[in-house]
């Protein structure tokens, strides 16, 4: 295996901004970050020491890439599958083809949870508009359905409450493939930030939990408001989805957290994550630094917490605010160098630390 | 006056790893990053949004990097006055020349410091070789001769035990411009990082420890082991020094302690400062980022911080060590992307946090 040394470079596929916050983590290491994506002048690219802009399915240009990087990782996890095969065999490749296979498709997702003992909302495949009816029945109402793969911060969703919605709800998610999952009577949504190393070594984040507004997160406050036991359950099914993935890398797993303490696995992302933003300015070795040591074969850091922390996204035009934000003497502004404040577009997140169970008394 | 927003282009003159800690603060702050520095692939430029590389007299290009930012700084002292002045025609530029002027000359800068009160060494003007004898009868041995410009980490010194060395002095320090320092019996080193907005606001980070190895700093530990009276008098220091000048940016005073506690400074650098890189991993707010928030005309972070610190340089080949630093939990590995590991080279640093308390009850 190639040992991956400071000086080398990493490629990144995506440009947005948490390609952004890993080539930042890797500056600090030494590395030299290299992203690939579409985009001119994306905010990766920004802070990034080499640039390529092609097209996810440009063979001669992902065939260039690989050769010019020591590794190739991934900021998201809707890439298509051809491109990451095609860099696995010229690249080492982190996280890997097998996790990125399941955390693209709803079904298999839950259905490796499954496999493992892991506990999801109940569900059923809608291959076609005829198997509506049936997951209905199997399922219940009220009922999601989303499509097996592309979606993200809720779009690929439709809520069903009755069932005369079927073929509008199939019709809405734009009749592909899809998954009814079962509506889950949840407490609160929690996250865990897992890192897992080639050699196997884990390194746990604290649960945030995690709170949504327009399905996009909006805040996420470290720690959970959850009992010790219910905190650890959350960290040991973390660990145990990483280990079963054989992952190497950050991966996140949301969950919901339901009364008695009870925990359903909502998704699983194999990447760094929006909820672990708060790991830059409450720990020493953030989630970004942890997944680049994954990926080089280093050993991971502490994933030990200095603070107690809250992190708000600024989501479109909350960040024309930039200027009282910045004014805040307990916060740490992040903007993602994006231009255009689209309604719904992430473009920067405010972290407020406290001391150690500042939060937890508060609370 | 222009008002800098993020997405706009900060210059940097100097392409070290102060121009890179700077580059990824201001990344973080969704400002872009333009260095300029005669070095092909420096350590700055391989985190920054533009590059150019020309000599620090090339007016043209001077011209043209003036004109392609919102505004200019720099990360080191010793740039000569003639490119900032010419800068400072076409683009906002900060700290400013007239503090530049003071720090690059250790004659003026001790008048200075004299001027608002300031303890000092005793010292005398060497103008030329008849002018020793003299200095040496006023200030006494053992006294050190250094350059007025242009030294750094020990370079430009020579300590004066005999009156018989006056030639030897002069001859070692190139038979420049030089001033006489006399010896000051002192039982550490502190020296504080002070930053200063626009408006005149202040903040103040405590003071460091630091301890050097062949004149270059080895060890900033934070809090350092002094009385609070004479921490708060270091911190007053400090921001005096940073009023009287009209400073805007970051400054470092680095000054003895002496016996009973009384504190004698020994230079300013009118940048970010070595010592206070335990500031990126110990604060919410590091002092790069001050920096930029001064420079920008933004209010400036708390200088809270919320871990006690030990900060050591990696210097030369103790970087080709980064392996087993790397599996140190406890720390922070800071590595700045230099290729060749030279004697002397500053190539990257640790910073072990501890919990606030933790260090000053241990020492």
């Amino acid at each position: 295996m190639t040992v991956i040394a400071p000086g080398m470079e990493i490629g990144i596929l995506g440009g947005g901004q948490l390609g952004r916050m890993l080539a930042l983590a890797a500056a600090r290491l030494g590395l030299k970050a290299h992203i690939y994506c579409p985009e001119d002048e994306s905010p990766a690219a920004q802070v990034a020491h080499a640039v390529t802009v092609a097209d996810y399915d440009d063979r001669a240009m992902l065939d260039k890439f690989a050769d010019a990087v020591a590794l190739v990782t991934y900021e998201f996890e809707n890439i298509p599958l051809a491109t990451v095969k095609r860099l696995a065999r010229r690249a080492p490749l982190w996280p890997g083809i097998d996790a990125l296979g399941v955390a693209q498709d709803r079904l298999r997702e839950k259905r490796f949870l499954q496999s493992i003992g892991i506990e999801t909302a109940p569900f059923a495949a809608v291959d076609t508009q005829a198997d509506m009816a049936a997951a209905v029945d199997v399922i219940g109402l009220p009922a999601v359905l989303k499509t097996r793969t592309l979606g993200y911060d809720g779009k690929g969703q439709f809520m069903l409450r009755d069932g005369a919605q079927c073929d509008e709800a199939w019709l809405a998610i734009g009749q592909a493939p899809a998954i009814l999952e079962g509506f889950v009577g949840f407490e609160r949504e929690v996250s865990v930030i897992v890192a897992r190393a080639i050699s196997g070594e884990l390194a746990c984040y604290d649960v945030a939990e995690n709170e949504h507004r327009n399905h996009i997160l909006d805040l996420s406050t470290v720690p959970a408001a959850i009992e010790k036991a219910t905190a650890d359950q959350a960290q040991t099914i973390a660990k145990t989805v990483a280990t079963a993935l054989n992952y190497v890398g950050v991966l996140a797993v949301e969950m919901f957290v339901c009364p008695g303490g009870q925990l359903i696995v909502n998704e699983i992302a194999p990447r760094v994550h929006n909820s672990g933003h708060w790991t830059i300015d409450a720990c020493l070795v953030s989630q970004f630094e942890q997944h680049i040591r994954a990926i080089c074969g280093w050993p991971l850091g502490a994933a030990r917490r200095h603070s107690d922390a809250r992190m708000r996204n600024l989501i479109g035009e909350e960040a024309e605010d930039w200027a009282t934000l910045i004014g805040d003497r307990t916060a740490a502004l992040h903007l993602y160098g994006k231009g255009a404040a689209r309604p719904g577009r992430k473009m920067g997140h405010v972290t407020e630390i406290f001391p150690l169970g500042a939060l937890s008394t508060g609370r």
